[in-house]
């Protein structure tokens, strides 16, 4: 047994760290929590708006007695902050991150943690195109689909453990090993996300009386495209392999279209965006 | 003078032509509306409904009288609908459409109604994936951009009714040339449009396991995708040198990402992420 979640310590209280610290409140307001921030002000703001019992500036101060701790930093930040806090943790203390990329992550903290084993991978897919703490609210995991990454050196009772958080908080729990998880968030997410961002450069190029027609569907498929280039330059370098493949078979379908569509085969393109719409039906029922 | 829009003819009572009914019933109640529709069962839905003053299948009928004509069938059919009532309308009578592409439309409109030069091009930008007349609302048409294509050929009185029309329903009126409006509509719509549907594909390629992956930006960046494939089809086909075009440059774009993630090259990633987060915030003020 993991035991009980009864003191969660949660690093960096960004949108999804202050989320999850707001959601523990309401759902688990038995829970002591602490905070660690890399800036005094944020340490601050998160005891002045009473999100936590504690916060500091500190990581060794921040995990102990924690049996938690989930590293809500950026994913280049997230092995820095881990070797900080590694002497200052527990035996049977989980440690789970919820960064976007799994595998470099994994093979960062399996090492730093190899003595205990105190690593198991997260990633709740509940960001958004916002950051920081002003965007934070209670129901961010409400719903959302929460990835643990075990792998096979992972402890059951810790497993256990990751995926009552998640699930305590609203989440819904899937299991992917780290490489399935960077494949599926390549296609799912990160080649999406470069997509998005293509076609706002595509439009960019054109005159200003151009741009003027672009309209709620524009505005829709490029959202994403308005998130944090620091946070996502990091996270497509950390997954710059899978990205790269599927951006290369994105771009591969692309030029299938344009074929069909310059060749005028009208039957052809109907089929392929049917074969879009049903496939869309699939994934989202709901739309 | 093209003079007051006392009767409108709305031909195809769909998501576009429905809406209008509804809107101009609001805006300006004095104003007779009468409907062309192609099946039986719609014609008596749309007098059921108290959307028009009169509906039936015969274009001549639904024509004959008014003094604005506003074409809302699928691209592909507005050259015929023309065709079968250019011999019954008056020779002040406006003529326009609410297609998605706007060159050829022009070229074939311009020649059946050569004589009194009736017909002035529209592209109201407020269609979306859903169609229908029950998609429809009053207020489709409140604030979206309503661009209208004039030619050297146009009638400027006609130009300024066309004008009054969107404005009547809530509408912001720009001026484009076909030709231009083509292009802008390739970069702003119909190569988007393709991105979102092979962003589907790519995604339909992999296990049902990735794909529960799919969240709420996925969902967003592939909205557009659930359009009608029949619909667009035609759109694509009567703008398919331009969208080609424009498919080609997202290519290259998508290749130049591609090739930054791929070397590793983490700043020029986060600069070609930032330039779009700069040219998404011109586009959208308010996201």
């Amino acid at each position: 047994m993991g035991g009980e979640i009864s003191h969660v310590a949660v690093f960096g209280p960004g949108l999804m760290g202050a989320s999850l610290l707001m959601a523990l409140r309401k759902k688990s307001p038995h829970t002591k929590l602490s905070v660690w921030a890399r800036r005094n002000e944020a340490a601050d703001e998160i005891v002045k708006r009473g999100l936590a019992d504690a916060a500091c500036t500190d990581p060794a101060k921040a995990a102990t007695g924690a049996d938690t701790v989930v590293l809500c930093v950026p994913v280049d930040r997230i092995a820095d902050v881990a070797r900080s806090i590694a002497p200052h943790i527990g035996a049977d203390t989980l440690v789970t991150d919820v960064g976007s990329t799994k595998q470099t992550i994994a093979a960062k903290l399996e090492e730093i943690f190899s003595e205990d084993k105190n690593f198991i991978g997260s990633h709740p897919m509940c960001g958004s195109e916002e950051s920081g703490l002003g965007a934070a609210r209670a129901d961010l995991y409400e719903g959302a689909l929460c990835v643990v990454c075990p792998t096979t050196s992972s402890r059951p009772e810790l497993l256990e453990k990751v995926e009552s958080l998640w699930k305590t908080v609203g989440g819904r729990v899937a299991q992917l090993s780290p490489a399935d998880h960077d494949k599926a968030a390549a296609a799912t997410s990160h080649a999406p996300h470069i997509a998005a961002a293509a076609l706002v450069a595509l439009v960019a190029d054109e005159p200003e009386a151009f741009r003027a027609l672009c309209a709620s569907g524009f505005r829709d498929t490029t959202r994403v495209a308005s998130g944090s280039p620091e946070l996502w330059s990091a996270i497509l370098a950390a997954n710059a392999g899978e990205t790269a493949a599927a951006l290369q078979r994105l771009e591969k379908i692309l030029t299938n279209y344009r074929q069909a569509i310059a060749s005028g085969s009208r039957d052809k393109v109907a089929g392929m965006l049917q074969d879009a719409v049903a496939q869309r039906a699939k994934i989202f029922p709901k739309n």
